[in-house]
């Protein structure tokens, strides 16, 4: 078999890296993901920071091409692969694409992380959950998925009526909050809560989610 | 004179508002500010969450299509009006303005925010400067211009040799940042400063800049 012309740097149970696996998977392109280490700083060293000057993961290779930031490598690989999930060109759709992913941004995941740094990858990173981080963004996650509930009873996705990268973005981080007690924010909305599934149901989401154990205890690198 | 059909929610003294605001000046669009005031709490009355569920600023309307966040609405605009300054449809462009955007949204703008609001708004705010916030986000703001002046050392914008989003959408809180004494960061920067001058001698930025008097003592609201 030919290597593939696409490459991803990373480790694939970051949400990060898998929302740039997501969207490759969605869209059917071959790839390759190049094994790294974060405990024996691969990140930092000096082949990584001429792929991406901030040390961060995941990069991606597509030939002369070499993009970082999850969400510029997905509307890359979607814009040149399936461009009916940026809104297939529609100015609407489009616009409104932008709206929910900047809201996932800005809104969704930064209390989705940090519940998830604290319940899932405290004990990987060698320390205790802080429970005060943990409730204080339960909160305003709360807060958040609220309004997703009012947008899901007004529409099937995101973005209108159709499946965009605005649903998607948010699944792996939402993968790992699934997998706390803290799923049960999900489970209290039902119209979020019918989204979720028709996501995770998705081959592609599948196939990502099983780069990500975190259900099954500490997660492990995939190396 | 008719009314424009291009509407934006929201006080100009905000760097998020103004984004909006260069968006629409550099595309050469015709649009009506509508004046909110933000002590009188206007963006958390019935009417303006009907157009954020958020209750953020800016709100853009555009015929019926109603857009919030800020570079989701600059993206609309420009789209719409001045394409080449996403990438003018071409594959590797659009997708360097991408990485650079997204540069702006997750690395550049957290510290450069927190200064900002440090230096500029808290006496707005009714509380004093906390220098160890500044503290910290200075060292990490440093090393983020660092990453930006070796970028424009290899290329004249931060997406290649063409201006794009990805150079304007930091001018905002960059405005304000350049109000303060850690303007010196980037004075320090020869690339990053000469990239500095060039946005902020755009007709468009010296407009947008007015909206914003953060040099003269505290801000003021636009109402």
């Amino acid at each position: 078999m030919a290597t593939p012309a696409v490459k991803v740097y990373g480790w694939a149970i970051s949400p990060f890296v898998s929302r740039a696996l997501l969207a490759l998977e969605e869209a059917g392109v071959d790839y390759e993901l190049v094994p790294m280490s974060r405990q024996d700083g691969d990140h930092r060293r000096p082949e990584h920071l001429a792929r991406n000057p901030f040390g961060k993961v995941p990069v991606l290779e597509d030939g002369d091409l070499t993009l970082f930031e999850s969400r510029a490598i997905a509307r890359h690989v979607l814009r040149k692969h399936k461009p009916e999930l940026l809104g297939g060109g529609r100015l609407e759709q489009t616009a409104m694409v932008d709206v929910w992913l900047e809201v996932e941004a800005h809104q969704l995941s930064p209390p989705a992380i940090a519940i998830v740094v604290e319940c899932v990858f405290a004990p990987f990173l060698g320390r205790e959950r802080n429970q005060a981080v943990v409730d204080e963004n339960v909160e305003k996650l709360k807060k958040v998925l609220e309004v997703y509930e009012a947008r899901l009873a007004t529409c099937t996705y995101l973005a209108g009526d159709f499946l965009s990268l605005a649903d998607l973005s948010p699944f792996t981080i939402m993968h790992c909050l699934m997998a706390t007690e803290y799923a049960a924010l999900v489970h209290a909305l039902p119209h979020v809560s019918a989204w979720w599934q028709g996501l995770a149901a998705r081959p592609a989401a599948n196939k990502v989610a099983q780069f990500m154990p975190v259900g099954a205890g500490a997660p492990k690198e995939q190396e």
